[in-house]
């Protein structure tokens, strides 16, 4: 059952496997909110990428914490007049997002290190990563999928274009697995240890590892504790799941939705429709397209559109398009 | 046993205390670290100065997910070698502070409006108060007790000395009571309505909430949840659980100190070790210290201390004091 | 020149006067980016309320500094291709917002504490205030105008409706002006100071000014110093320039707005495009929308839009509103 | 006189340079504060390690600012009493570390991207980096210099010990120049770039950016602006101008505090003594030294100190460290 990612994959040693199935074997009593479909998920990998995964291990809260702290600001008034999904929708509109900062989530995560390095630019977390000054990185690399190995974007200078073809896509993981490997190599060479952490040469120092994993390049898989609160998860998310961010980091943000809908339902609903799905129309974007839907078009680009973005609005109403193509 | 003031005063009306108790007494199971000592305490209200109280409403962590947490950064290496208190005393002392950040609290508080402008300036931390736009702030003030009513301290500008005697201290209070009870009358007054909410005159129009309070004494009574981090907390105890404090926000710094020894005993007790208990020696009184330790006495102020580090470094070292006075 | 408050009020004694006179003529070279037309109102004060104000203290950046910024993370591709302005919009439509947190912004600000509450909730700047511990607090209250004395709103919880009748606007200012007044005087009669900082009574102790001040009202004024970033600013202005604010903090926001008109011209212009006349339309919203603009409405109501929704979207667009009504 | 490193190497473009020149040479009038010392290094680059540098672009306020800041919460009071020295050296002995927070510094930073993984870790700055999503990175990498080139060290997990003989050293770094060499190759490869950034090979696709970039390992240089309050930035340097940071690192923080000195010389002389060279005693050491000094030693370890600590005592005061040694 926590073999989650059924793909015969070896994510965990046995080792892991067993402490993490202890410690979702360890039930125990509580007063604190509960969250049962947490509870059920909770220390329970979820595959991302190849080689990478997020587990919750912990959360404090959900939508009925933040209905409660919500309530505190409003006094008596409330408790009777609107229901949570309300409140929740209410709050996430209005942007009172204070009540949301009360749900917190801890996860584990492992991710490739050029990942990590968009992700930790989310300030508004407590982070707590494995040391390579510390500890040997273990040789778990990133490569792509051959289906996502992807030609440079041509319009979009942050952004992908097509798959390669197969054959072109294998040609570039040879090159991505020798590099990593050979890389990898020379690092346990510097350390002057074995792949199972056995010195090599007793007349040889080990350089330190703190320079030797310099060689390294930034898709080898690290590891690390991320805790966030509610609100802040959802900026990232507004962020990271979205079709601007990098794939990788896409990936992973996708699999932290899954886990914030069974945390907080109503809040997941009302990000989705708030936040994900919602389209900000600029003061002058709503002239446009209140002129065209009146019938008196005005010229976009004179109102302070620029061209993208009359071509988004032409996208996002198609329906008054030919009103703002001239 | 929610009744933890005994004290006969009415902290909470009859049916907030059925809601606290019902709280209380619902237990749930949960996969989730569980510290029994905090399921102790948890919703019951502990009470603070004449009026206030904090409660601890929800946890997440304690000492054993700081030590979760901290081994992550450490791979394998540490898991055997060192016991929990030993590296959560090696964390604290050598700032990683970072793993305290995984453990959270959440309180709920009631205090005088003075002392939260002291307490919300701590900016790390989540906060829903209660709205003085939004509903009727009750009668409820903070008087101090005689005993606490002091001149002001002629030494130290933010302080204060000697306590008043018993007849002074209760014309203070007359004077307080009075103006208290006056200008919320007026507020009453100014919102149209009697104490329990009716409207009192339906001819006269209700003054804005937001405007009407404008009037209240800032030793009127707020409540707010509050959520911070473990690292954050001990910053603020460290700050507000100290003798330059005021003495009514160090009044609900130990209360919160109670509660933290519950959670997590090991953290306190290295706080207590490495923060609270703790000199910070400077350079150059560390110079001093050691030339008098010596035998070989310098001149304090030639090594750059003023004559207040002259005379606090004679205090904590009385034994050398006599070669300091020089 | 400096006296921009042409009320023939005395916000500033003739010494203070003098300082700032003193500030604004005090030239200097610099190598650093210089904003003229924040030069020009650098140390004056802009009046706020009726004893408050506002006043640009110091700044670092501007529009210029964040285009510099920004360009750092696209290399050399952007050089030529994108103006200023044009890349400023972008960053604030795409919220890149990291390139406008490189601008700072310091503010003298004078402004009564129920205010202050609000405003110090924005955990994302620096603060020093003047503090009531250390220093007897100046006999300025705020009192409204006649004219925004105004009754509690009835749809709105937070809000205010109609202004009172002159009449009871008087009378309402009276009560606020004679509590003020008392509790002001009791306040130097507790400090056993005349209003002149003079000892009254030498046979009487002082009290202690931390306790004394706790029978002010919260309209009275106090100051402090704030720095922010402009990212932040924004957000603070987005939230308090708006009418669910309360008028008086609003004040302050709508004064900041035109610093920031001066000090970022380009900033001020997307802020005003693309977050305070923007709109954010929910995904439902947008489907009821597109619906209604293709001639099939929906029921808005099964798409799911609150009551609310559907009357602002109709208010948003009146040309759609008939078909929304249903 | 901008070629600050008068090595020879060509840190910059002679574009860059030009660039940098005219920065320097444009001054203009402001009101601001200025420091004079700062204004002398403003942008040039000051070399760290072999091909990083960092060079303060923009900076705000200073020892004065941060006075000025502080006395508006002292009210009259201090103005006289105390000079700017003293009030300094007074904040940051007591950790009002407010006024602090109202001076601002803007660095523009090349470094390896190991040593920005660490840099990245302080939450409280303002981040713009280079993006290899957008840009292509230049061939730059991070080679220690021979003699930096240490042996693990095998008491301090975290550090390294004695450097390489000079032979050994050369291998280490023949490895590090092939790979990364050899990495970077294949980057230009997948790109289908040459170094002049023409297209390779037009038949084939070009990888993206964000994709081949995955191949470098994490000493190649990256560059970023980046911005933070002093009280933040001390509190970087004293993490990271100290023993325990890694060396990389370090070689940074040292430069940093360089211009530190300069921007704000009392600030820079109090964070010296009263954070850099200063020392912390817990409770419980304390009280051994106490003990010791009085000439009736207690068991250190039976006062709770761990066999580290007492080492550490003993090293710091070696007056005492018979005493201790029993
Ligand atoms: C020698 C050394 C060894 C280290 N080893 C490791 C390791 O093995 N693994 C590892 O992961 N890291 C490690 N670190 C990094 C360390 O954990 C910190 O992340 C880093 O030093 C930044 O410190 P900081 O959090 O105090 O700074 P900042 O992030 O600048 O924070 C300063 C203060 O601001 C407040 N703050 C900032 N952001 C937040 C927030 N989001 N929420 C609440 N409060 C906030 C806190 O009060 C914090 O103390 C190490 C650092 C050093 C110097
Ligand atoms: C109309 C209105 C009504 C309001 N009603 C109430 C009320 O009834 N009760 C009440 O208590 N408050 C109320 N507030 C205050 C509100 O909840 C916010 O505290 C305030 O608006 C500041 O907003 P902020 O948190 O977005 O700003 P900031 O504190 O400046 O934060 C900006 C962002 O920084 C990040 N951040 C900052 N600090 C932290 C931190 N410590 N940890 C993690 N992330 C952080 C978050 O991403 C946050 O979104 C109201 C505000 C408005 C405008
Ligand atoms: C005895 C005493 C006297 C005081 N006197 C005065 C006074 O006269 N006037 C006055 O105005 N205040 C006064 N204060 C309040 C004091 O200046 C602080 O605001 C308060 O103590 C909170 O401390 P903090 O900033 O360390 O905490 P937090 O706000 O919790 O911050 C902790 C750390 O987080 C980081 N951080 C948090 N927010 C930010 C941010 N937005 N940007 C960058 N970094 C951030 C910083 O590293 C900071 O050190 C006093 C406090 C005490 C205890
Ligand atoms: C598509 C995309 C492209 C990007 N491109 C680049 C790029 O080219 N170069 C680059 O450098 N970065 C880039 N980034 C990263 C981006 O600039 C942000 O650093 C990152 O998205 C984190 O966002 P944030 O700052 O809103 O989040 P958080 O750091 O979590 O901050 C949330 C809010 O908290 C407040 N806050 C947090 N910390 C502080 C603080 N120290 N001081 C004041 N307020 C604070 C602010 O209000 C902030 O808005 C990109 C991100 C995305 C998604
Ligand atoms: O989508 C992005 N997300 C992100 O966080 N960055 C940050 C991360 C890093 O600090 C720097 C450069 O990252 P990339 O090389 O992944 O762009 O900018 C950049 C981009 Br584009
Ligand atoms: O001990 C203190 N703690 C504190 O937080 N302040 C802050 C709170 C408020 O923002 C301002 C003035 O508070 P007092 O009037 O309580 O000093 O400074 C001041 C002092 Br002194
Ligand atoms: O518009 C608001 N703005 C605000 O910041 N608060 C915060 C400030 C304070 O911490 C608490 C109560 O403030 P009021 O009494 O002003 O609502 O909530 C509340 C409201 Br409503
Ligand atoms: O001295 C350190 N400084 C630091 O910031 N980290 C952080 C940076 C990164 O997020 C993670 C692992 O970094 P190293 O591999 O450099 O240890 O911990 C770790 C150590 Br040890």
């Amino acid at each position: 059952m926590i073999d989650t990612d059924g793909t015969g994959r070896h994510m965990f040693s046995s080792e892991q496997k067993s402490a993490i199935e202890a410690a979702r074997a360890g039930w125990a009593q509580t007063r604190r909110l509960v969250v049962p479909a947490m509870e059920d998920v909770l220390y329970a990998p979820i595959p991302v990428l190849e080689t990478g995964f997020i587990r919750a291990v912990d959360y404090m809260g959900g939508d009925s914490g933040i209905v409660q702290g919500a309530r505190v600001s409003y006094g008596k008034g409330t408790r009777s007049t609107s229901d949570d999904r309300g409140l929740i929708r209410y709050l996430m509109r209005h942007r009172h997002t204070s009540p949301f900062e009360l749900a917190v989530l801890k996860l584990h995560v492992r991710a490739p290190i050029f990942v990590t390095r968009q992700w930790f630019r989310h300030r508004t977390a407590s982070i707590n990563e494995y040391s390579a000054r510390y500890s040997v990185l273990e040789k778990e690399f990133y490569f792509p999928r051959p289906e996502d190995i992807a030609a440079q974007s041509t319009n979009n200078k942050q952004g992908r274009a097509d798959a390669l073809p197969p054959e072109q896509a294998r040609q570039v993981l040879d090159i991505l697995r020798d590099d990593a490997s050979r890389c990898y190599d020379h690092y346990l060479d510097l350390l002057n240890e074995d792949e199972n952490g056995e010195r090599r040469d007793p007349g040889r120092p080990a350089i330190a590892r703190e320079l030797a994993r310099m060689n390294l390049p930034v898709n080898i898989m690290t590891q690390f504790y991320w805790q966030i609160n509610l609100w802040n998860l959802l900026h990232f998310l507004r962020l990271r799941a979205d079709s601007h961010a990098q794939y990788e980091i896409r990936a992973y943000a996708d699999a932290i939705l899954q886990i914030v809908q069974k945390w907080a339902p109503l809040t997941y609903e009302a990000f989705t429709d708030y936040m994900r799905d919602a389209v900000l129309l600029s003061g002058p974007a709503l002239k446009v397209l209140r002129a065209a839907m009146g019938g008196q078009p005005v010229d976009p680009a004179q109102a302070g559109l620029s061209k993208r973005e009359i071509r988004e609005l032409a996208e996002l109403f198609p329906e008054i398009a030919p009103n703002l193509a001239r």
